[in-house]
């Protein structure tokens, strides 16, 4: 980053998280700066890994197993997830990119993967140029606080009422 | 796309909204599918064009002035409006994409270049199988009855409180 890089969360329960993340990682590259879109929690093969593929100066990393968490997380799944503070910890404090994406990274907090004490201490100490990006539901006020600028994505309307599932090349 | 498309819609304060929109498009061209991300309003060459333009199934189209409107549009606003509501209607009623983004199409109505009755021509005409998305600040009651799902990107803090202006690969 030329300037002053910022910490940026989205969260809340609407749609668009994940995707504005790979949006600003589409739009990083474009602008070109190295990127690195580390997801949490998910391992399983989405779209836009496909996409971002393309970018040479996009680096997809996931820390997650193919299936969910859905109540309680097992060894696997924090293994993978330490696994991936450890790898962003050490990209940012070797500044190998401009601009860093967790994410789900708060889903991680949620299902107690590690803490949003962790998380403070990347921003703690990723360098000053840096964009760091957090993403995911039930991002904690104590990150909040430590934020720049933070987004609620807020579920006005969803068709998942209507019974449609996760879709292929829109949601997932 | 293989099933039933829908109307989606991406409003609010909050950032990510085109963000989100670009993003929805590289995860659609992952998958295979064709995109029209077309822009209103904006007419300013930013860093995800550039991006966008490595996809081979993605076509951006912006029908707006290099500088934004800030008051009252100019004739030439609504006629590169107005050019570009005729496209995304000829695009749609010949079934051209399987996924059209008119980014930003609900400022265009804010500034009154078209009506949301247009938006909601264009719902009418849509192929079934055709996903459409609607983003900009200020959607009407009226659209978002139309839309299947509709998330509002709701400001909590944001550095332009601490002076920061709009940064080329990250907000633009």
């Amino acid at each position: 980053m030329k300037e002053k890089g910022y910490v940026q969360i989205y969260t809340g329960n609407g749609k668009g998280k994940t995707t504005a993340a790979i949006g600003l990682a589409v739009r990083s590259a474009g602008a070109g700066y190295k990127v690195l879109f580390a997801q949490f929690v998910k391992g399983q093969p989405y779209s836009e890994h496909k996409a971002l593929e393309k970018f040479e100066n996009i680096t997809v990393k996931q820390f997650g197993r193919k299936e969910f968490i859905h109540s309680k997380p097992s060894e696997e799944d924090i293994k993978k997830a330490k696994e991936g503070y450890k790898f962003v910890y050490n990209a940012l404090r070797n500044d190998e990119y401009d601009v860093v994406i967790l994410d789900e990274a708060n889903i991680a907090v949620f299902f107690k993967l590690f803490s949003d004490d962790d998380l403070i201490k990347l921003i703690e100490i990723k360098p000053e140029k840096t964009e760091l990006v957090i993403t995911g539901r039930y991002a904690t006020d104590k990150l909040i606080d430590k934020a720049d600028l933070v987004t609620e994505m807020k579920e006005i309307k969803h068709y998942y009422q209507k019974g449609v599932m996760a879709r292929e090349g829109i949601e997932k």
